[in-house]
């Protein structure tokens, strides 16, 4: 199976199922059959239990998707003297009891043990901190964890799912802080969406939190949610789904433009889509140097002034600040001699036609999820550099590559607040780690498996942290006196 | 050096610290005739680093206490030539950092892993769960998590010390939590101290919990503050200080009571300390069939209408339902009779006198913490059974006994709710660890190391919560569809 290449990847799609029935000859013939019948393939066979007549048998079926396994899994339920007692795929085989647990750092086995992490060992500790409060970032697992806090308003491309149904995202983003970041974060999944009573709450559970990642949580709450806790904390705080996404964005802008042989200086830009993330991109590329940049909606191209955009923070702000040449009409007129088509908005609203009017070279980045703005394979003809949000195409645009080294050089450094420098830093970072031999209009971006991105990141963020006066600690605490 | 016995165990004392100085001859002996000139005593020494004309070494001393050392350390930073970088024991070696981390379930090594754990696979997860609000408990933390939460406003011994200087407890107390429940608990320290907003704020954080921990919130707020969270949320809340200790006092007055062939029904004890803990474990003693206790405050005698007791709201529930006889005066007119005195109060308050004043066979519980009411080998000879909250002397009564079993069983069936039978069938397994050939005066409560406790507890546990109907799952979720 090829990692890239336009053609969706054809993953086999495995069940297994537990059923109880007659042990009797003949049975599991039937229970064969009976999936065959539905053009579903056995695999594996284990016994789970047996007892008395009965026995349970675990089967792991191929089949072409989920529906077709429902299919499979309703008519076997049909069959005579069979119990189908669970069904499950991998992906919910992975996620049942949940993907992440707490571990020990230390032992605690014997009465010794005890008397070291807990009383009364630990009152000694306690009024170290009491004494000194800087201490409890030595002493303390608040020097390596992370809140990752949503209302589970905004989840992938779910919507407004609601805190529990957000969880096993929280949960998974806490998996990769971990893999790639060494960072400890925890879901904190709000039952609450109103921006007041999120920014109390997560104020009031700070003390045990060395940053704090909002996640998935709808624009236009989530500006105001930031900027008061930015303001209001004295940890960094982060939305993930604005400045991860700007961040990995730049990245694959700075080696796109290499490839392209452009500087941002001169640059036209449109950006389709104009919330949260469309907003953090826009002010990414412009700290960078773009300074032609043209937003667009599904009313079009957004101006100064643009009636129906009073009180909406992110079109206003987008009003001030971009379209300095005053461009107005729909992405007919914003597209006319752009270099880079910005898309984080919904798909199918790029034309092939569109992109022939784009400047010599042109680069677009589709990243609507889970269907780009234009296809890979239709647009590939007329563009230069393509990139998407997929796994399943070149150059993915995954804020994977960003937040778990982000968050490591923040932690390692002790920053007060993340800001454009180490944002930019980490940009700078992501895209370094394609070198100049290896860039090419298929490779912009590199793998999150890279052997080191996650360090360069971490690194290039430590230093900048450092180098804006922001970094608390230069290394570690190991000067701190605590007999 | 044995585990019981009157005298306080010599436990030796040792600390490291690192020290850089030029590396020439002579200077090691220096500092080793530095440390012995303060009565220390040289253990391991190993070289950290060594560049040009410094060396690095870490060196291990023996010492009496931590206030010595802190004295043999002044004495080397005086010392010419000497820079000490660091200094700790291994208390807070062990502390360094934190003490849990996060550990992955599953791996993330590869891009499928990825792609089952994160996007896209985790969307038919986030719709299983909201389509099905149920499957949240199969299929994330939520089975398996709680959140340990306090204000750091009654710490241990220590007071009010706030949320930061309480996280080493916490930290402890989810390592006890995992080590001895198989659960995953994650510390929540609150920057506040306002009833209603640490309600609010519980209450915003519980959809990814399954269960709450309320720690070390000073009284009386902490009863509201339960009461409220228990009619208010549907999942189970347990402020261990109250029930965890009084349930593990049930379990010792229940094997204390054999010992000395009494029945609960008939017991005449005094309770000193009308606290949060007094308060629970009074109603504990009273679901068991005690009728006759009274309270002893720093006033004396508990009764109805005592003048200054109005508005507090334990002194108020003791004045009403203790004290049938009507006894005034101090706690030598309590004393008088009884059989049980438990102390959950101050240390000293107890005398030779007063026990010499009780029923046949005195019982006594001082729990004051870390100096009983009486010193224990004071009261020794005018007791039969003895028993109090430190691990130095027999029978420690020790609420990590309780939790971590209890909230095994709570969560192994779901439960919404810890009552008052889960709570005695805790105390009863507790008790029934000590085998009726085992018991005896110094033998009444089980070491917290005994083979099966926790089980023991979990299993009672699970089984008083389906048996009084709060159990909504019987075993795990396998009969649930997810495809």
């Amino acid at each position: 199976m090829p990692d890239s290449g336009p053609q969706l990847p054809a993953v086999t799609y495995t069940f297994s199922f537990q059923a109880e029935y007659p042990n009797t000859p003949g049975m599991l013939a039937q229970i064969a059959a009976a999936v065959g019948e539905c053009g579903g393939n056995i695999g594996d066979i284990d016994v789970i239990s047996s007892s008395g007549d009965m026995i349970v048998r675990e089967i792991s079926v191929s089949a072409r998707d989920s529906d077709h396994a429902r299919v499979i899994v309703e008519h076997l339920k049909a069959a005579p003297h069979v119990t189908v007692i669970s069904a499950a795929d991998r992906v919910f085989l992975s996620h049942r009891g949940g993907k992440i647990e707490i571990r020990n750092k230390v032992p605690v086995t014997t009465r010794r043990d005890l008397s070291v992490v807990y009383t009364p060992g630990v009152a000694r500790v306690c009024r170290a901190i009491q004494r000194d409060p800087d201490a409890v970032w030595a002493l303390t697992i608040r020097r390596n964890s992370v809140a990752v806090v949503t209302d589970g308003t905004a989840v992938l491309g779910l919507g407004d799912i609601g805190p529990e149904a957000a969880l096993p995202v929280m949960e998974g983003k806490a998996m990769l802080f971990k893999q790639f970041g060494g960072v400890d974060a925890w879901p904190i999944c709000l039952r609450t969406t109103d921006p007041d009573e999120i920014v109390e709450t997560v104020k009031r559970i700070a003390p045990g939190f060395g940053a704090i990642n909002l996640e998935d949580i709808s624009a236009p709450r989530c500006f105001a949610i930031e900027e008061r806790l930015r303001a209001e904390l004295d940890i960094p705080v982060f939305h993930d789904d604005q400045h991860g996404t700007a961040v990995v964005v730049l990245a694959a802008a700075i080696n796109a433009l290499k490839v392209v042989g452009k500087r941002p200086e001169g640059l036209r830009v449109v950006v389709c889509g104009v919330g949260a993330a469309g907003r953090a991109c826009t002010k990414m590329l412009m700290a960078w140097g773009v300074q032609d940049l043209i937003g667009v909606d599904e009313r079009g191209i957004v101006y100064g002034g643009r009636p129906g955009d009073e009180g909406d923070a992110s079109k206003e702000w987008f009003g001030a600040h971009t379209n300095a040449r005053g461009v107005r009409g729909s992405m007919d007129q914003a597209i006319e001699g752009a270099d880079l088509f910005l898309g984080v908005s919904v798909p199918g609203v790029l034309s092939v036609e569109q992109i022939k009017k784009m400047s010599r070279d042109p680069i677009v980045f589709a990243m609507a999820n889970p269907d780009p703005e234009i296809r890979p394979e239709l647009a590939a003809p007329y563009v230069k550099v393509m990139a998407t949000g997929r796994s399943d195409f070149p150059n993915q645009i995954n804020n994977v590559l960003c937040f778990p080294g982000l968050f490591r050089g923040v932690l390692d450094v002790r920053a007060q607040e993340i800001n454009e420098q180490m944002k930019l830093a980490a940009a700078h970072a992501i895209a370094a780690a394609v070198a100049e031999k290896e860039l090419g209009p298929e490779y912009i971006i590199p793998s999150v498996f890279h052997a080191t991105i996650f360090k360069d990141v971490a690194r290039a963020v430590s230093q900048a942290a450092i180098e804006t006066g922001v970094a608390e600690a230069r290394g570690t605490s190991s000067e701190l006196m605590f007999i």
